[in-house]
Order: structure tokens, then sequence, then C-alpha cells
């Protein structure tokens, strides 16, 4: 065989591989496991368990699975258990119905666009969400997950720089903080990031419609701002935009001629006081066909987040809102080839969606779990600012929504220097500390973004109350005593 | 508000997503569903029900699902059901490693590359199927289903021409016929697709290394021919290589240094006399060091096919051998962000890799159904070839392994210029004509490719033997009456 140098190396895979970089929260996860290990293998530590709470899987931090969706499950992979009297008899009407609209087996493909019956049950429950406003089944395309959903629309709509109409490619909007999967799903797409500051001062976290003109007008000639991406209720802000702040996006976005992206994945958490969920749809309407009748949107949303949590099942989908009946048409081809949603997923999304009725016999039990979902995330959410307000160096913007606060950490100049000799961020630093020396794993804020010289850390409420209390007082003295030794 | 132009619309909307043109099967999928709504809404047809035999998806053909899976997954899902009497002790056992293993519950997300415990026992599954050739899990990249594989895979390894090394983009070589998914994401990818031939005469669609030598020859010069696509056992060919054609495919790598890409999904449905499935990594591994710790290959499989036939649940597999560790590591954000595969999927996969074992209660139902799966697939092979065979103008090569066969059609001249008068290729025109008068809707071929002027369909092994015998009755009744129209 003649010495041939090899096909995949490092000088040789795709450029658009290499647009991908690490996470710092990578780093943090893979020291968390490394831990685990050496605790297991008896390597005394100053701390008997790791305890993560930087991610958004709720399930993983101990939040029992709905019980009425689980059982449907159950009899959907083995039907059989429809005899059974272990199960209610509105799981078991559900489950033959969904039996029923695939063929009699979760074990099918679904339709390019997912299960019609899923697409019309989506329809419906987005309906009853919006007060009635309608919603055409045709729109809804289920995807795998509504980070895939993010993937799907970004590769529709963004033309790479160099290529395509327009000066230097297509400008997204991004907001600052922003979970990092959008910013790595823009950059493999290759659109221009076009980055907007949330205000860390004032409620929580609000969208200034002023800071998106700002960014605009700045960025035209070197590219072509396009979309706008909103996350609302917010990721790993908590705020949730009021109907005032979202008819000013709107009118934006109408007025300088974006797509509007909007991911309402959080949109079953909103529990901060005087808050309610709006859908930017519900709001696009009802401000008249001025508006209803042109502006281009697609919101996002997943069976992952709200009371469900069921992130392994990896299903969500996408509302187009204005779709262009062409790239519709166009766009088949496109998702039949690439979003590709489980079936099994579709059906805990499309059970997710629709609650038992008063007078089913599963009705008490998932009014508990809901309510039991919103509760704790308030409870939890209370206890965070009640606990971090304490402390000095560390303030935190009360979260309204969703799974998460972003708290701000005043890290000393000394530990700047000391991080920048080890080649680490001054936050992966701060939490690497705080992972050696108490177990606890929070995300390290520069994965989400914040203003020059800011520091941050991301919690999320999801921790069972009594853990999260512990995992505060952790913080609380790890906090103290690295600010003493730093300064 | 100004009256500016929509942001989504055809012209504007990507190149990536324009370089996806529809399947001639998608037509024919839309005309089914719509003859089968006429027929619910009392239109008269000459038939009473549309049958489908041009897909892969067994449990929508009737296949009954895999008992044991299918209870490990409702007890996975609802795990109350481990209390229950309904299930035989080692399922339970099974659900309950499966459960410790992802934390206690299937609704968390997974690991990058797959849980751990999966990964593990792909490996394990592997190093059995190939005698002892040693699998190392940390090479194993569970991936949401074998097509979304096939994308990653190409993703990383082509160079879009225009840019990147090699004088004009990667060359991937693609066998002709070949599903049409992976011709699709090899667009998507932007490579230059470099079709060789196999053999339509002789035993069954053989691959013959010349022709893989003719088209490498040929494509120097226009593009860096890189990658070499295997689909064994194949599809729509139903061809299953020897140890010798395996051997000599990889010589060939070698010597030209191809990166070997190869989907193996159909490997537990080998039913032909004398055929076995021999993995391309077995055979790699047994022709010696001077390959094996060369040649790089990453081969393909999926919980889709095979006795679990589960395309619901969107899980596969990748395994890499002689991946360079730089690439590896760079690769694991790019699978972070892409890879995706579902929990519950991943459940399905390993639970169908792992049977019971003689002894345990679920070893008799699980061998049961196992052979059955073999045995109705070889004996419905042996239906079509001696059902085809008697029709004059239609020719089938055998099918070895695999779902599906892909019988020649002769198509009469007239038909071919009818077929172009209404901007059809003949192949669709023949199959369109066979669903419209007898209800049964078989794959055009050209979706496939074939050589010039050859027309072929693609039939399914999958659909219960009575059924497919009368399929096959209506397809010569209606060969026979459309020849005769056309000559």
């Amino acid at each position: 065989m003649t010495s041939l140098k090899k096909v995949l190396t490092l000088k040789e895979v795709s450029p658009m591989a290499h647009r991908l970089t690490g996470l710092k929260t990578d780093l943090l996860i893979a020291r968390a496991e490394e831990l685990r290990k050496e605790i297991k293998q008896g390597v005394k530590k100053p701390f008997k368990e790791v305890i993560e709470v930087h991610s958004g899987d709720g399930q993983a931090m101990g939040t029992k699975p709905v019980t009425f969706i689980r059982q449907v499950m159950a009899a959907c992979f083995y039907p059989e258990l429809l005899q059974s009297d272990r199960l209610p008899r509105d799981v078991k009407f559900r489950a033959q119905e969904l039996l029923q609209q695939c063929g009699g087996s979760v074990g099918v493909y679904s339709d390019t666009f997912g299960l019609e019956y899923v697409q019309h049950n989506v329809a419906r429950f987005i309906e009853e969400r919006d007060g009635g406003v309608p919603c055409d089944p045709q729109n809804i395309y289920l995807t795998a997950g509504s980070q895939k959903a993010g993937q799907l629309l970004l590769n529709l709509l963004v033309h790479t720089s160099g290529c395509g109409s327009g000066p230097c490619g297509t400008g997204v909007l991004v907001p600052v903080p922003c979970s990092p999967w959008f910013s790595l799903a823009l950059q493999e797409a290759g659109g221009v990031r076009l980055p907007y500051f949330l205000a860390d001062q004032g409620v929580c976290w609000e969208l200034d419609v002023q800071e998106l003109q700002r960014v605009v007008q700045s960025a035209r000639g070197h590219c072509t701002p396009s979309v706008l991406y909103i996350n609302n209720p917010g990721n790993p802000t908590g705020h949730v935009q009021s109907r005032q702040s979202i008819e000013e996006v709107i009118r934006f976005a109408a007025s300088e001629g974006l797509y509007l992206l909007v991911d309402e994945v959080y949109q079953d958490s909103v529990f901060g006081q005087g808050r309610a969920f709006l859908s930017y749809k519900k709001v696009l309407y009802e401000m008249g066909p001025e508006f209803s009748s042109r502006v281009e949107l697609a919101a996002i949303h997943s069976a992952s987040k709200g009371v469900a949590g069921e992130c392994g099942s990896r299903c969500g989908f996408i509302e187009f809102v204005n779709l262009d009946p062409q790239v519709k048409s166009l766009s088949a081809s496109y998702f039949s080839a690439n979003s590709l949603p489980p079936t099994s997923g579709q059906l805990v999304l499309v059970t997710a969606l629709h609650s038992p009725r008063a007078g089913e016999p599963s009705y008490y039990t998932w009014t508990q779990e809901s309510q039991s979902h919103l509760s704790s995330l308030s409870r939890n959410a209370a206890l965070v600012v009640e606990s971090l307000d304490r402390i000095p160096g560390i303030r935190v913007l009360s979260p309204q929504g969703g799974f998460f606060c972003f708290p701000r950490i005043h890290i000393p100049p000394l530990v700047v220097q000391e991080a920048e000799t080890q080649g680490l961020s001054p936050d992966l630093f701060y939490c690497l500390r705080f992972l050696e020396e108490w177990g606890v794993a929070v995300g390290p804020g520069s994965d989400f973004g914040a203003r020059e010289g800011s520091h941050h850390i991301r919690l999320n409420l999801l921790l069972p109350h009594d853990k999260l209390k512990s995992v505060l007082e952790s913080l609380e003295k790890f906090h103290l005593q690295f600010t003493e030794e730093f300064s």
C-alpha cells in the first residue's frame, strides 16, 4: 500500500465543523463527571456528591414526570396494557386515539411535517392558548426538538457571507445574554451575528427597541439585517415580555422588514407576579391586519420544557405565520430530508399539550403536578433572590418565568489576571473553583454573553427546594472566601 | 408601515434549501393519500383500499413489533409497571438497568455522543457480532437515526466546491441505484456526486472494483475523490457482498486513499442461500494491520431496520475506525450541536441489540419473532421472483438481503413520449397509472437512479405474504394491459 495521507484530519475536516467552537460549560461538565468517578473510587473530597445546577433538564434535577403522559406512552409502546386495570380510563382512551392515528404503532415513520393528527392537535392547542386566534394545521411543522427547529429555520433564512444576495450575508439579531445553542447554529449556518443587549438594570433584563434600532443601523452596509431572534420567556435571564414590549418589537420588525424568529419554549413556566405569557402570534393578530397580514413570523415550542419536561423525547414544532406559499412547497423536500421528528416524541408532545379535562380520572393528578411545577419554580425563584441579595458582590434580577436566573458576580481583578495566565475566562475560573471546593456546578456566564467586563453565572430553578437551599448556602460561603483570597 | 418586501421568499430562500429537489416518490405518496381520502368520501374506485409497497417501514406494512422491546420501553416510560405481574422478570430487570443508567428517567437529555451505557453496550454488540474483533465504546457515536448519521459524516468530510483544499470540492462515490436520502444529503453538504454503477446483470447487483476505478480516474482533475459510500446489504437492490468483494473494496480504498462510509443498516436481514452478513470492520481487521491500522472507516447502523423495525424511534449509531484524535476532539462540539439522539430511541436501540438469553422468560417469544422476520422476508423474496419472472417485460435479480427488490420494467417507447408531454419520467408515469387503476403504490425507480434508458420500480418485501401475492397479481394484470395499450 502506498503511503497515502488520511482523509479526515484536523486540517482536512470541513470548514463548517471548524466553525463550531467548544463551550465552557462542556469543560465544567467533564470535570463534574471526573469528580463523580473519583468519589466512586473512594477519593476523599470536601463534599459527598456533585450537584449540577447549570442545565435545564428538569427530570435530571429530580422532577417527577407527569403521570398521565407516561401512562399514555406506556400504553402506546405496549398496547396490551389497554387490557390492564392499572391504567385509568382516560389514559386508555387517549392511547387508543393516538395509536389509531399512527397506523397502530409508534414504530412507524411519520409524515414530512409530522403526523397529521399531531399537526391538528398542536393547532387546536394554539387556538385555545391564544383565545381563539385561528391556527391552520398546515402551518405547523413538527421537528426533532426546538433546537432542531431553530437550525432548520436559520438554514432556510441565512445566506452565508460571500454568496447570495445582499452586501455580505444575512444578519441575525441575537440577544445578549442568550442560550449558546442558537449562536452555534447561526455560526454553522454561516450568518452574521448581530448582538443586542438586554437591559441588565431595572426590572428584569428588559428588551429595549432603541437597542435593536442601534444594532440594525450600525449593521447596515456590512451585512443585511434580516432576522430578529427573540427568546420569551428568556433563558438564561428569566424575563417575560409584556404586551406593550411585544407590540413595540413587532412594530419595529415591520418597519425594518425583519423576519421574527420567536423561541417560546418556556411559555408554560411564567410565575412572576402580574406576569402572564402572551404569544407573539396572538399579539400580532390583535394588532390588526396592517401587521397580521404581513409580518413574517416563526414561533418555536417544545415538549422538553414546561410541566412535561420531556427532554429525552426530542420533539418540538414551528408555527409559521405568513409563510410564502412557494417557500412552503420548496421547504417540503428540505424538511423531509432534515426534520425527522421521532414518532414517539410527537405523541409525547401532543399528550403534553392536551391535559385531561375536569371530570376525567386523571384530571386531579395532572392538576396537582402542573400546579406543583409552577409553585416550585416560584418558590425557588424567591429563595434564590433572597439568598443572593445577602451576598456582597452578587446581584440578581428577579426572574419572572422560565427555568433560570443569571446573577452577576463581582470577580476581583486579581482573579481576572490569574484566570488569564491559566487560559481560562474569569467566570469559568470561578465556576471550576466552586465545583472543586463545594461540588456544585453552576453555568459559566460567558457561554451566554454579557457586557464587556461583567461576569455572570447561570443557575436553574429546578432543584428540589432543600437542595437548592444548601447549594445557595455553599455559594455564599464560597463567594466570601474566594473574594477574600483574591483581595 | 412602509411597503417592505418579504424576507423569506422563493428568491431569497437560502441556496442550500434550493439545492434540495423533490422526489418522485413524494408525488406518488401525495396521490395515494388523496385516493385514500376519496375512498373515505365514498368516491367509486376500481379497488377497495390503497396499498403502499414503496417504503421500508415494516410496522406500517403490518409487522408486529418485538414484544420484549415494547415491554421494556413501557416499563421505562412508566416505572410503576415494574410492580405489575403483567411483565416478565427479564423485562423488569432490563428496564431497571436502563432506568438506572439514565438517572431514573427516559425524560433526561443524553450526553453528546449518547448515554455512556448505550455506547458500551453497542460496543459489546459489535464485538459479539464480529467474533471478538475489539470495539472501543469511545468510537461509538449515537445519532438521531442512520440518515442523520450519514448527514453528520458528510458534513464533516465534505468541502464544498469553491472552498477548502483540492481542486473543486470533495468527490463522494455513490452507488447507482441508491436510496435517495444519501444523494440529497450530499447535495445539501455541497459535495460532488460520483456515481458508480452496480452490475444489473449476473447474480444480484454486484459491486465491481473496476467500475470504482473508472469513476475515480475520470473524476480526478475536476474534484478530489475522497469518500466511498457503500450500502451493504443494499437498498433498493437486495445485494449482499461476499468477503472477497469486501476485501477488494477495502484494498481499493486503501490504495486510493478513500474514506469508507459504510451503511450497514440491513445487517440483520440477510436471507439469501449461502449468504451471511460480514461487517466491513471485521473484514478490515482480519486483513491485518497493514490495512486495519490505516484505512479510515465509519459504519452506520440503526434501530429502524432488522427485527426491531422501530422507525419511529429515530436512533442509530456510527462506529469510527481510525478516527484522527484531533478530529475526535473537534467533533465533540459539532456532534453536541447536531446529533441529538432521543433518549428513548437510544433505549429502544440498545434493547434491540441485546436479545434475551436462553433460559430467560422472554427468550422463546423473541426467537420466534426474530425467525419469523427472516423467514417472511425470504418467503416474500421467493414469491416476488417467481411471480415477476412470469411477466414478459419485467426482470428481477433475486434479492439476498434487506427489505427491497428493484425489478427492471420494459416501458414501451410510446409511453416515454407520452410521459414527456406530461412532464413526468416514464417510471413515474407507470407508477401513477398502476396506483390510479389498481390502488397499489410502488416506488418509481428514477429516485434511486439507473443506467440511461432502463426503468425500474422498488418493491418492499415487508407486506403480509397474501397481500403481497395479490399485489403481484395486480401488477401482472396491469403490466400486460399497459403494454398492450401503448404498443
